[in-house]
């Protein structure tokens, strides 16, 4: 695996199949599911370490997102990388950019409204690596769901010559789903976070045992998280996955997602919905059977 | 030459070096001096005719626009291209289509002030087309000056790894910018309609001869054009090349511009300064001996 900073020598190292997974780095077991995917679907698997200042706003935590370049090069060899792309700031946005992209409708709701310019940050950096990079497929976590929505439409919306592959969110044995924030958590924190995929996880069962309603939905997963005095609960919507845009009934793909503080940190999670005529499938992520490389550390 | 309508075809069928020549069709000596170059320069010639509605504002002349594709494929062919790429709307933009693409600073003044929208309909197709097809160089009239130094920022900014080149306007005998609306121009219209070269022709040389004032070369300019009762000046500018803000002094690579209407069409035309150090280089664009295609028809 070669670690290197521009776009240029990127493509110099690339041929066949490139499968691309964009990171912030701090790699957990969930970017690694990216990478051992991108591998066997890619002759050249390029993963990508930058933390976008352009996505974080003012209140949000950019400052103390963790960074370890070595540990996240010894990860993604570990995975398969090929490529490790790790630009400065100063490569990805030169001083004199004026350029902006935005998404109308998809990013009005939930992430969109609770972190405002988030979503133009991550247009312009995905749009760049995509547009840099060139890859023949690009592989995003569906634990950011809107982000994933919104990912689709800009690649549609700007011609990109790639297929987005969403991937199954990476859960600890608890049932928490993977963020590189939850290092971020002290014990009882962390204890308390569980309430939020607990909720989400009985919304999937309830949706298997036929529940369609959106506001039934929401309410199992409030219910669990109220039980955590810790945990503040931002949001938790059933909504569409084309269109961002809350859903009353499941009668298309959409994602039931929830927001939170614990203290600090805030997290997000969701369980997704794939809808073919009557026939709902349920995409809970996956559990892992022993801690992840965060927790074991 | 084949003529698509999809970018997968256009790329199924490009090799090598590719250049581009965006268009919105209706062919003149312009673009055909845009084709030959892109012909000598590479192993594939695409030029794409899309008469790209985002672009034209409420009171544009988006419905008079000339069309006649048949022409255009005889021309385009003739001046060596190997693609013709000619979308359908339909194909560009899909009904639910939500990004959108903007500029700051750059598209504030100048055309960007006379016709709001313009330039974040001509950003959103440049970057599909330069995405879509992948060319190594893509070419643009310097006629559009303002238009040229804001493709130039988009494509760094987006880090399209695509050369961005310039081509010297071409002119009638009599000097008049040659452009696709040329042909709404009544006989008296086409008379009035040469003062605005005549005018920056007159800038140039002032420039030649030592002149380095904005406002004494948008003064010779303005004075020109006064002596035309048909021609309703807009703005005459001197403007920085690269940020497209109003300049003072000729101490940068900048361009003089001028829009005027005459009647109801709406003319733009400019002469472009490079400067080293003390030495100025002027483009005036390039006098044809005898009419263009667009007059002998």
């Amino acid at each position: 695996m070669i670690t290197v900073r521009s776009f240029e020598e990127v493509r110099a190292a690339s041929s066949g199949r490139i499968g691309l997974v964009p990171t912030m780095g701090a790699l957990h077991d969930g970017h690694l599911r990216l990478l051992r995917t991108a591998r066997a679907e890619s002759d050249t698997v390029v993963v990508s370490v930058f933390v976008n200042p352009l996505q974080f706003g003012p209140d949000d935590d950019l400052d103390r997102y963790p960074r370890d370049l070595a540990r996240d090069q010894g990860l993604a060899m570990e995975a398969g990388a090929d490529i490790l792309f790790a630009p400065e700031v100063v490569d990805m946005y030169p001083t004199d950019s004026h350029t902006h992209l935005t998404i109308s409708k998809l990013t009005d709701n939930f992430e969109g409204a609770h972190r405002p310019g988030h979503f133009e940050g991550v247009a312009l950096v995905v749009a760049k690596l995509l547009i840099g990079i060139r890859p023949t497929r690009a592989y995003f976590g569906r634990k950011d769901a809107q982000q994933l929505s919104v990912i689709r439409r800009l690649a549609i919306d700007l011609s990109l010559p790639v297929e987005i592959i969403g991937v199954s969110t990476v859960r600890e044995p608890d049932g928490l789903a993977l963020s590189s924030r939850n290092q971020f958590l002290g014990p009882d924190q962390r204890r308390a976070a569980t309430a939020l995929s607990r909720g989400l996880l009985a919304a999937a069962s309830a949706v298997e045992d036929g529940e369609r309603h959106g506001p039934h939905l929401e309410e199992i997963v409030a219910e669990e998280a109220g039980t955590e005095a810790l945990l503040e609960l931002e949001y938790v919507a059933l909504a569409d996955a084309a269109t961002v845009q809350p859903l009353g009934e499941l009668t298309t793909d959409a994602f039931l997602a929830v927001a939170a503080r614990v203290g600090e940190t805030r997290l997000i999670d969701n369980v997704a919905f794939s809808v073919d005529s009557d026939t709902v499938t349920v995409d809970r992520g996956e559990l892992l059977s022993g801690p992840s490389v965060l927790e074991e550390a």
